[in-house]
């Protein structure tokens, strides 16, 4: 049986403890979610829990990379969980039922990416500045941080317990256009901040520039037409910019 | 902070892991469920549990019986859960939502108990005999058996999600940021226009190139702060690509 959840993939970030990674592929096994990407997991722990029982084909599919932005390349939409309580947030927050609603109604036209961080840290900030926005189970704000295994449980419970009332596919959502992938988004920040390199605008050690441009051009919400046109007003801009340096010299 | 959550009891009976009663209590911390109560856990298992770290609070106060009769025997309502495919109920059987709902409109009222089998064999005939109904959640038929800490997160988070009380402090979530005026937005699209003229990506008398990049602009919908960062760095690329200009000349 293929349903919208067969777009999901569930990214478990620098996972640390082999029996999560084998918990998040047991409660994915249980509400048919198929797809499991790893990236950097402690290798010793993916090991393990590849021989672990009760999800085993599953485990065995699992995906690894070295990256988030490879994980979620041909992702349209790539979400974040994170604890209450972060104080340094820069990306919008949705509960839980309405993160839920938005994934849904994505899953029936593209990939999307829901990504877990590691047990002790959750997602660190280069990583969270792949995500479009951040989604948060509603804890207590005296304990927020929840079990990586247990969270991953009621992020796929809500989205399986929501499906049977969510709407009928309707032409409008049908016409929208295709979002951007996160490859396509990437490549316009890389593209991006070469520009603002050349050109000055982000001085040569500067902390953090990529991955503030980075949340900025996400927060764009392209579509791939519009990826590709931006692309290529930059790389002309860039051409001339770079062109000039050399005049510099 | 008491709530109608303080008339819940989470009651495990016959757990073996001690890893699973820890996922538990961390679950009910996580949600804000303080009663936990233990029907003959594995001796050991319980000892273990009570000594890991997380939730050490919860779990020294945790009760502990010789029989469910026991432990449910203040509340009146008792709830079992279960995985689905059980070829042998006796009970009425409510999916998660629907039973969230009444467990809910029952606490307000009164305790109410919620049980959770052992890890192999669930909930005995006898120990179902004590529950008023059966809850199930919305597994997959082929893999219904979900693992204990995750199953006691799923419910926790179905009751606290459907509470009809006034929602948590939102303090974390930040306002949605205002967007741009018109104004700021035609400021941005003059700002590229002028770069991409310059550089040469819009040829001297393209026809529409200003009504295509108007529209390309306000698709990115930007909000106040976005709309001003671009204009920054559209403004030092602008500088970077005049001063070319004027070198060629």
């Amino acid at each position: 049986m293929t349903s919208d959840l067969d777009s999901l993939r569930v990214v478990l970030v620098a996972t640390r403890n082999p029996l999560n990674i084998g918990a998040a592929a047991r409660a994915m096994s249980n509400f048919g979610v198929r797809r499991l990407r790893v990236v950097n997991p402690y290798e010793k722990a993916f090991r393990e829990a590849r021989s672990a029982v009760g999800a085993a084909g599953l485990l065995a599919k699992a995906e690894q990379y070295d990256s988030v932005a490879e994980a979620v390349a041909d992702c349209r939409l790539v979400v974040g969980t994170t604890a209450v309580g972060r104080r340094d947030l820069q990306h919008r927050l949705l509960g839980l039922v309405e993160g839920g609603r938005q994934i849904r109604r994505q899953l029936s036209l593209a990939p999307v990416a829901l990504l877990f961080g590691s047990e002790r840290y959750g997602l660190s900030n280069d990583e969270l500045s792949h995500c479009h926005w951040l989604m948060r189970i509603p804890t207590r704000e005296e304990h927020g941080s929840m079990n990586l295994g247990q969270a991953v449980a009621v992020c796929l419970y809500e989205l399986v317990r929501g499906r049977k009332t969510a709407p009928a596919k309707t032409a409008a959502v049908k016409k929208e256009k295709t979002s951007a992938t996160s490859r396509e988004v990437e490549r316009l920040t890389q593209a991006m901040l070469k520009v603002l390199h050349d050109s000055g605008y982000i001085k040569p050690r500067a902390v953090a520039a990529e991955e503030k441009l980075r949340r900025l051009v996400r927060r764009m919400e392209l579509n791939s037409n519009d990826a590709e046109v931006w692309l290529g007003m930059l790389r002309q801009i860039a051409w001339k910019v770079a062109a000039n340096e050399k005049n510099d010299r």
